[in-house]
């Protein structure tokens, strides 16, 4: 059997937002190759989301955030994330989590919460305007489309919360959506960003 | 010329909202009537409003209030308050009136701000669902028309904002649109409520 140190344990632990026993039980699984038990993690953490996306998520807590602009309050924000149990929702992990969310909105402004949540219109309007920038670039025709859905994804990552890089690196590295979902995985339920409240000053 | 008392002016600054010397004056005008010299200011300030009506409010601050149940924040309230200078959106007033009306929305949930935002379509439906109770109580059909229009002034005291008593008489005895001019006319600009965001958990 191949060795199992702490320190991918602990590693393990933190990047896959998983309990201990989960994280070694992975290496011993991938016999002790990181990147294997990282992705049986992953594996796993979605059979389990699939699991409990039947179950209501109906508590939670609305997270905050005010921007100030010399001494001033200038952008406000409100994210309401929801979990399935007062248990959950108290911890002060999930509260620091809905916070930080609101703190990442007041910066990135978002337009939409989820891919599935984007406006058809806009994003066929977004769709024409690449693919005619792509064609006065002299791109040939038959990469067209496969730059616009580059740059689609681009548009994505630009306007949707939960594929956004989450402002602060040093917090959590990786997308909004990740944060929500290594989130989920450590307290075993579902959890979601339901609604954002997002009010500047004059705009 | 009448006796004109400084109980009189401290008074008339306060249920009117104004200076020291614009309370003075408007005893002086009206004799040291007291009932006519809040008119006077009333009528002032109204032409001084419609004067200031034209000038832009794109200065302001975001008020904001967090209701907690049992230790976790389950209301957030967000409401941008307006007004034409950098000057009057950095002082300690406005901001305190911004959280005030904040925590109020907290609890009064309006679903309109002003009266002329009221949906058309929500108007007519509560007017439909108030003429047939009078009817169903068996009201004269010729009052029934002046029992309905009665009746409505209750539901936009129930459901706009500016109508709406303040929450909290011992700081503000009037409705929230009163308490909003009431710091328009003491500041001597066009001050209003903008937008209202309202999350509650599950809600």
């Amino acid at each position: 059997m191949a060795e199992i140190t702490a320190k991918d344990i602990q590693r393990l632990r933190q990047e896959a937002g998983v309990g201990m026993m989960d994280a070694k039980q992975a290496l011993v699984d991938a016999n002790g190759d990181y990147e294997a038990a990282f992705q049986l993690l992953r594996e796993r953490g979605k059979a389990k989301m699939a699991k409990r996306a039947d179950r209501e998520a109906n508590e939670g807590v609305i997270g905050s955030y005010i921007h100030y602009q010399t001494g001033r309050p200038v952008i406000g924000v409100l994210v309401e994330l929801v979990c399935e149990t007062d248990f959950v929702a108290k911890s002060d992990e999930f509260r620091q989590v809905a916070d930080d969310i609101a703190m990442h909105v007041s910066w990135s402004n978002p337009r939409w919460i989820t891919r599935d949540q984007v406006d058809p219109a806009a994003l066929e309007e977004e769709r024409e305007i690449i693919t005619k920038q792509a064609e006065s670039e002299g791109k040939p025709a038959d990469v067209i489309p496969r730059i616009v859905e580059g740059r689609l994804e681009a548009f994505y990552a630009d306007n949707v919360l939960y594929e956004q890089k989450f402002v602060n690196p040093e917090r959590f590295d990786g997308t909004v959506g990740d944060m929500v979902a290594a989130l989920a995985t450590k307290m075993g339920e579902n959890i979601s960003v339901r609604r954002v409240a997002r009010l500047s000053v004059g705009s």
